[in-house]
């Protein structure tokens, strides 16, 4: 059965994904770019911003496995872009085509979360935008038919991340926990969410910069 | 100057330093032993509880800095006694002297923080506990005036940590992150507390089961 997978999502020792005081300057919240400064040491995650150098080894070998026997991509709106609500027009609406340039790492279809409707936008390079309006399980049954038998990678934000688990779609969920203390910001796990009854910590290995933690499903669960 | 120093702080990946719903059958809460097992797979963790064998090691290490140079500690009242409020009487009560047996693994003075007085106990092999209801100040100045010049290591639990934390009393602090989940309970983390402006993350090691985090000072705090 092909996986919903998450890769490298980057959490502070202090167990926020993103920091606080999010807005157009700050789309990852305040100190929240830290968390990812390890991805761009990377030799795949600086080949992801068109860059050439960087490590190889345990970091390196996270990132890629975000890519390995990945069909398709599903990730909310505040992963797509910064701005809320209606998409508006101009550069930060309806012109917006993310923040990947235009030939995005994805290089197959992503599926957008959004209470807001808009036409697929395809890019070069094989990434195709699709905006889905009608929820997270339509969302991921839209992307299993595109994976084509491939597994499907959900990308963030935290909300993303956490009504996905909520649901017990996740099957597979990698953590890169950063040598950072933000104090405040967007939490990855909260008490009720239940991930502690479905999943259990398989791994936790150190690599160059960041702790990899691996959660799988709980076997009787 | 002699430092205030935590060691060995066993943390779930979610965040907590103890499970929910702690009693006098779970004084760790429903499942926070699990994150205390890595010690006891230690030489020096084994040691303490009167056994030989164990892992020598990152892990080992970390045990044992938390006895290295320390001639003090102080400790809140739940890591000393399952038992809330008045002392009472018996073998919960004014007849308790703490988890650790005839020798408990100090072999220095030690400090309980508590709002109910009682008279120190002199046990076999050097501890003495101290009882102390005059606050976590006065608590540290009679823990350093003991050591004499030495260090003082602060132990749990999770509410005595968070106040030395949030009063900028703490000088060093090793946090063991460990491969579980626990959904609820104790969090050391809390916004609001300060800790990120206060320290940083200076190194972050994986040991053969857990992972360490040491928190230092920030410079220009």
């Amino acid at each position: 059965m092909p996986k919903l997978r998450v890769h490298a999502l980057a959490m502070s020792l202090d167990g926020y994904v993103a920091g606080p005081d999010q807005d157009l300057a700050h789309p990852l919240g305040a100190g929240g770019e830290r968390l990812h400064d390890w991805v761009f040491e990377t030799r795949t995650g600086r080949a992801m911003i068109g860059e050439s150098g960087g490590s190889e080894g345990v970091d390196d070998d996270a990132v890629a496995r975000g890519f390995a026997g990945i069909g398709a991509t599903v990730m909310g709106r505040n992963m797509f872009g910064p701005v809320r609500g209606e998409w508006g027009s101009g550069e930060w609406g309806d012109d917006w085509t993310g923040w990947w340039g235009d030939e995005p790492p994805y290089h197959h279809p992503v599926f957008v979360l959004t209470h807001h409707e808009r036409a697929p936008i395809e890019m070069a390079g094989g990434t195709t935008f699709h905006f889905v309006t009608d929820g997270i399980e339509s969302a991921l049954r839209s992307a299993f038919a595109a994976a084509d038998g491939a597994d499907v990678r959900l990308g963030g934000g935290a909300a993303t991340v956490r009504a996905y688990l909520r649901a017990g779609l996740v099957d597979e969920l990698e953590i890169a926990v950063a040598p950072v203390l933000l104090g405040a910001g967007e939490p990855l796990f909260v008490t009720g969410d239940g991930v502690d009854q479905r999943y259990e910590c398989a791994a936790l290995v150190a690599g160059e910069s960041v702790v990899h933690a691996r959660l799988t499903r709980v076997a009787t669960a």
